[in-house]
């Protein structure tokens, strides 16, 4: 059985293939080629990219969809997780996509619940599918992932895509270095000023405060994060020619990121979106093998 | 591409073609004439009407169907209207309905989201297929437009099916005068007395009073409202021979129109529910022409 | 037309017949065998088993399938229930499945509504899919009614689960009686001590205490609950051989059941909950028998 929890777990061979895979579904292949399984999305945790583009992945599978709507759902009347987990299993799915607002919420899962399980993201810790999209997508800028420079900007110690993304892009071959707020910090990564990451990098993947996740407020106001840790117009021009900007959104235009500079010749943001439904449809596939 | 933004852009011409589509998909025809398109339903306002007969017009049609729902999505951490369009156009969809609080949401996407948007209500200005599925109904109940007396009675001020409406009937040939309450009439509009109306219009459409769209409220009791401008069974009995009952729903019972009324014999109400599967249906296909 | 209202209306004879059909869906027959039937599942309260499980059953039958989401309609602007289900009624759909707070919603709907009606629940009355799949449990496990001893334990009072159980399982032959705390209890229906029932019943099944349902506050502690009606897994070794343990779930483990006991030997919780689809895959099959 095919689960994807932690992408630390998959090796390199096989991230190559999922890409691989995710490449075909972008030209076209695979449309309907699962039809008739049946998955639910079980989304305890708001979003929208992650959610949708699963939905629209297992669409373009032909797969049979059920949207679970906590809101609506028997949680109000206090069922724990893992029970509504196990009764999503029990109606004889053929898998699972779960995000949750816990770290490693699927240790309670494992050996219990025998359909795969794709983690659509778990509390501050991984987030598995969206870096596959950001490999993809650095894949087909720059066609290698080895001796890449990526600078990683912002709230880092909270942030499950840093986490992912920096194990596996080390695997991978590429320089990874972290910049931004000292409170955002996270003392195991090496540190890197902003602005010279903004001249030496290949890659700045800016990340969003995650206010809903810190105990405390920031301690610096939107406007001076934005001065200090922005990408701005201004700073975009001194970033090398090839250089491309990634952010795995939502973003807050006018801190993080300049509301010029979402859509700008460099940004690939919209593209790791798009990407975002092609690597869903590859993991999806990946988990229906053999049922 | 054809975006359904404003009823006010269509021909008279385009316009009984939709309606002439919509005919045949009410005799059965075009039941999944577009298999394996992708459409996404956004609704940032609450809906029932035209949420579900959009939904159901996508199911007959045979299409993959993504239903956002805003209150589990990354607008709870502050996601931007526009940022979130532009996310479901990232996914590589064919079409997007998309219903807003704010009147002409459409012009901040113009020339920047490439696929079809279908306006499913933009505030109080326009709601292009509640006035394509009125036109149905008036077309099979009478034949014909052109010299149709029309009274629109209520919250005309605040009503954007009103304002689409008697756009689209004066340039079909229709007579339109509003009636209602002094603080809800719009004066660029003729003005009739209620039991006028009621005695000498073809068609007396009613509208809700919409408290949701208003700073202040209504001057008057649901009581007083119903006493003035509700149509009471015994209005009812004063109405022309032929004439007919609409209302775009939903309705208050007991306000702008009687309990018994709201299924009486003159009462098109929920014929024009049924249209509204129908009229979706056509305009759908005519967004995906050339897809 | 076959509407699903109360199981008591249904003979013993066509129970068993949809308890057939229930096993040939569990075998893997009839997927895709109502291809292209319209169905709206309207659920005015929260639900995570009924609802989903309808809404997988459905898909499997591959009917298109249209979810209400209550919290996003025009209910919110004070729409009725009578007239939002009407309004689904007039998009010509093939069936509704609706759960509503109300005991015997339905009645308001007779002769007012053309489309088959599923009662996936009403208010603290019935709840006739519940019984189907617990009908199908028992009947897998011990093949056969006749005879068999079912104490239903708890909150039997508010229970529509309780209520529908007990006429159909008394019309089939079984012998039931009801235990718990005395402010649950229901003087029409046997009562039997709690541990004299654990040694003696071929089926326990437990009841959650359902506090949403009730005006007060339950007089015993979760902890004193618990020691007097929960079923510990010192309890279980006392209960016969071949006796099973049911709960229609959602449970609250520790209180009327012991944690470990939840998935232990005995239990039927999820086996009842995987019947669930298949039962609901049956009386959909009938309700759409004609159209």
């Amino acid at each position: 059985m095919n689960d994807l929890l932690q992408l630390s777990s998959l090796s390199t061979a096989k991230i190559q293939h999922i890409l691989d895979v995710a490449e075909l579904c972008r030209q076209g292949q695979f449309v309907d080629s699962e039809k008739g399984k049946l998955v639910a999305n079980l989304f305890f945790e708001p979003s929208t990219r992650t959610q949708y583009s699963f939905n629209t992945a297992e669409e373009k599978l032909g797969m049979k969809v059920i949207n679970f709507n906590a809101q609506a759902s028997s949680m109000q009347k206090g069922e724990t997780f893992y029970d509504t987990v196990k009764t999503f299993e029990s109606f004889g799915l053929d898998a699972l996509v779960i995000r949750d607002r816990e770290d490693e919420y699927y240790k309670q899962l494992l050996g219990r619940v025998q359909i795969p399980i794709l983690n659509a993201g778990d509390g501050k810790k991984d987030h598995p599918t969206q870096s596959l999209l950001d490999l993809l997508t650095i894949r087909q800028e720059f066609g290698r992932f080895e001796g890449l420079k990526i600078a990683i900007v912002g709230d880092v110690k909270y942030s499950r895509v840093a986490h992912t993304n920096i194990e596996v892009m080390q695997r991978l071959g590429m320089q990874c270095v972290i910049s931004g707020p000292e409170e955002y910090r996270d003392p195991q990564y090496d540190y890197i000023n902003f602005d010279q990451a903004v001249q030496e990098m290949d890659i700045l993947m800016l990340l969003r405060v995650q206010h809903e996740r810190h105990e405390q407020a920031m301690s610096l106001s939107r406007q001076e994060y934005h001065e200090k840790y922005g990408l701005s117009a201004e700073r975009v021009k001194r970033m090398k020619d090839h250089a491309i900007i990634m952010h795995p959104a939502p973003f807050n235009r006018g801190v993080e990121i300049a509301d010029e500079v979402v859509e700008c010749a460099k940004s690939r943001i919209f593209k790791q979106i798009n990407n975002g439904v092609f690597v869903r449809m590859a993991v999806l596939k990946w988990a229906m093998e053999g049922r």
